[in-house]
């Protein structure tokens, strides 16, 4: 059996490691390159830490489009800038695309405000697929994927259900989410020192954030697609004092007949047959229940004023690169757990 | 120039133990006495870790009220349950009060749901005084003080100021809190051992927490009071891996008029001239900024949709004992800063 | 391809748990039973956090021996004096038995000094085989698997080519070591509670730690057979505040030659070939590039008056559960990788 | 009273802005001024997060020198080379000076290996007294201070009572010394970011740490003068996974009479009369107990193999700008203990 050749563009940042070693752990994949200006030069086993091969280095960025011919499908953990312009040059060629940047998953006209540029090929976006399988299906033949953000993941598992089943009100709806400082990708500099973020906890791009317009729009596909403006999320991030793990305690206002029991269903039939997303008792939802596996877990409670729904990941995996690997195996018709099945978790 | 004399009932918990060492460090208080049945006849000096006299041994709890004789002041670090038979036979003998249980914050008819048991001293309710000086002023003479909560402090100092100046609707308002372990009082026991808190975040009492009607009569008596059936919260706690620290973020419907200067401005004014309350802008409310310190940090933003305003305080200071002694030096007419001014903020 | 059945005993604890994940996502394992009296009757898979059928159940530890049938191979997660019954019982069946507990790994006139018990099965020590593959290599056709201490792995692979090349001196070898928590097994009780924990550091057991015969008797092993009397350790542990985690930073005396390039070579020449330790300079010898997979890194380098040795695992993978499959698939003629060349680094 | 104005230079650093708060909170001491590049023009009292006027602002350090008439006493918090040539500047100058860098703590010839550069002040060497008070005394009248680095405090308070009471032997002294991340000093870029500092721990500087020579040179004058020569130390530093404590574990050869009882004895006496260390049982020497004061606590026990002794500070209070605090009270002839008794420990 052959293995499909997976190229990782940017491959030194946290989400592009991982990528790489569930690639270099995958059955059916092969790591076919791995570029990163910062570690060009460098060994992949190394710095992957994993039982592999020695011999393979990395890449400089700039190479990957001219050994495209070296790989089937590409995972590009860029920043939106880049990825905006790799995706097209990647599809145009045939190849498997799954872009972990945002380039790729909001409607054109958001860019400027929420990401600071004209988006440069409105067209490419139309063929794109939001990769959140248990939400929007695999994706169709010739699709590239827009692997979604890990805060919209954890929220839209915990919310779309409930929206779709008329348990809540698409208007007034927080979001207050708290993240691990990988969550930011690879930064450097006082903030992020370890005497700045150890036994510490803030708010960050209060009202500001580009994850929320994410948020607004996969709640407005769910169900009966209503326009975006019809949903209305105040969203807020914080960053916690540890590596990885994710949580998004949502409310919203219940709509009539929602209660504590009739939430809790809503997410336990959503989920019943999904390998990767599973519905607990909401204070059961526990980073260190989901961290260093693929899985999300989510739960939901209700009184009359408050329908209060909390989704838990992995902001690199289920948040990110094991998400990506789920649309890989998808698209090559794969089972969905391949490759994902024994990753362990990390809490003893 | 004689000292007052402050007995610590139940000085081996958190919020016991430091109430202890202010004392020890305070220049007009001396330590009459502290009790503890877990160290009873063990070294005061040596479990405080300070510079003291190492001859001070602590007493059984049962010893209290036979040696009120011997001090002028009492501090209860009691659970609800005690405080409310000790409160009254501390109060008759004349001493000064505080109790940093929730025996005494409440009204009398709410304390079979939130703390399961009917009050039995629901006469001494009425004599005393919520001690939060920043909203509700000095004990009036003669009264004792109920010491607030560490969650409805941050709450309550973030939002009374934007309830009283009718910038944010008395409803619908979500507080989501996230507090340091010992928040939860010393706890032994799998659900409080390293390998289960490191690393992780959960929610807990989702809809059930006490400090709930707590805060929704805080907000209540704020401005032209109200009933507290006017007010209506939704509050979340949520258990963060590290020692110290509680952050509330709340959200509130905005009323005309309220935008993010004027939210921002609100509590600017509101806390100009205190000593331990400082409003900055609310993504610079952080819990190392406060965590080791009596200071509690505020702020405010606001969109067409949302009021956001954060609380950040060291639950064990601001939110308990260092509050308390706020309160003990405004009973006795000293400074309000006495003793609580050398408290170093932790984080380098 | 039938699948070689596990049973777990003691799978609740930190390393018991740990070998059931890897037992379910190992290619050629499967989990027969595992028992637990504190899980007895819970969902395995909900326990483990794994993607598995979640109809198997945790068994009564009492019920192990009687579902022996059910089992070809068995893994003991159990305190010493319980494995030093059950090894015996599960070897006349006829099972592959390896032993995580320190029952088998000293020669039995050690058990009274170091473990408190006389040994029960003096007989069966002479069947056992220490499983430290990389040093000891295969298990016998027959034998039983004493599986090497988290201590004594770490230090015996940073110090043993050394003194086997004769550069280092057999007395006077100090071993200054430091463990997460979850070394310790699982523990409740205030000693462990995480503000306890938390940004602490402390020796424990100083000069009586049990790891220190098996670490002496190792090196004795190595190279040309001496005398444990011949060796002289001295052995500390600390407690760190995290989960997983263990790195041995050792000091010996130089015998002629040494220099900090040979004693940088010798680990080099001594680990070339093995899949699980890679020699790395000293002082790249981190927690964080191993925790999380079942590699040791280790390093060495020298002046005239000291050589030191740095050794570094995960506790629960190369110190404990991993190092145990690594026997398992020697047993049975598997690639010594199988089922461990998938786990991830934690750190990102 | 008037009070003995203080300026700190380089006040944005971790032990410069303890430094400062220590001298806010100091009822003898005033802030003269404080300098800093970074902060140059911010406001003194946000920056040290207390209660303070808030008009006194950050100068640049270029004018320390300009101001040096409106301070009493000066504490550099600069770099070595920067110190070398301040101290003489203030000290020509007559103030009282009290150096935490490493300028002043060795002889002339030894500053080319360990520090890089040839001492520019040699003559100002011999006017430094090493300012450990607890085992070198008093600093005489118009002496500067060197305060001792954090390693060599926690070392040598460990260790010199038994070298001088010809328990241990000079040579074979081994060091193994753990220190959280603000021993370091603050440091921007990759290595010191939270993701690459959580969890781990790895030995740095290995057999070339700058406090080597300071260690031995402070036990080469303890007891019975010797040449340095005549003790031979080697010192392992670790890069802990927190912000403040320092933990170091001192191994040394047993000279007759010493036993386990005779080590513990000689620290207990060595330090019964001094305010800020304590002897304790080894194990219970614990970051937890002195993080957050200036104690530091020490213990000891032997076999006829070995001595191990133990000590932990906070190394940005005993360990530095604590210490400072005690000579400058010692020079003004104020008890020892003034401005330093209110400190709290910070683990609850």
């Amino acid at each position: 059996m052959s293995k499909l050749r997976v190229a990782i563009v940017g491959a030194s940042g946290y989400s592009g490691s991982v990528a790489a070693r569930l690639v270099a752990a995958h059955d059916r994949l092969a790591l076919a390159f791995a570029t990163s200006d910062k570690l060009a030069g460098a060994s992949v086993a190394v710095h992957l830490g994993t039982v592999l091969d020695d011999r393979q280095i990395f890449l400089p960025n700039a190479a990957a489009l001219d050994r495209a011919d070296a790989c089937d499908a590409v995972i590009l953990a860029t920043a939106a800038d880049i990825s905006m312009r790799l995706v097209p040059e990647f599809g145009v060629r045939g190849k498997q695309v799954i872009d972990l940047s945002g380039a790729f998953r909001l409607d054109a006209e958001a860019y400027p405000r929420w990401y600071g540029f004209e988006h440069a090929a409105p067209d490419w976006l139309k063929r794109t697929h939001y990769g959140l399988p248990e939400l929007f299906g695999s994706p169709p033949a010739g699709s590239i994927v827009a692997n979604p953000g890990c805060y919209p993941t954890a929220a839209l598992l915990a919310l779309a259900p409930l929206l779709r089943d008329k348990l809540i009100e698409a208007k007034g709806i927080v979001i207050d989410a708290k993240s691990g400082v990988t969550g930011a990708g690879r930064q450097s500099g006082d903030a992020y020192s370890f005497a700045e973020v150890a036994d510490d906890l803030h708010a960050y791009r209060l009202l500001t954030h580009q994850h929320t317009p994410e948020i607004t729009r996969g709640l407005a596909r769910t169900g009966e697609p209503r326009p975006s403006s019809d949903v209305q999320v105040t969203f807020t991030a914080h960053l916690l004092p540890l590596k990885r793990g994710l949580l998004a305690t949502c409310y919203a206002r219940p709509r009539s007949g929602a209660d504590a029991k009739r939430v809790a269903d809503c997410l336990a039939e959503a989920y019943a047959h999904t390998a990767f997303v599973r519905a607990v008792p909401p204070e059961q939802v526990m980073l260190k229940r989901v961290v260093g596996t693929n899985m999300a877990h989510v739960g939901a409670t209700a009184n009359p004023d408050v329908v209060v729904a909390i989704g838990a990941l992995d902001n690199l995996l289920k948040g990110a690169s094991g998400q990506a690997i789920q649309s890989l195996n998808a698209m090559n018709g794969w089972p969905e757990t391949t490759g994902l099945d024994a990753l362990q978790r990390i809490s003893p």
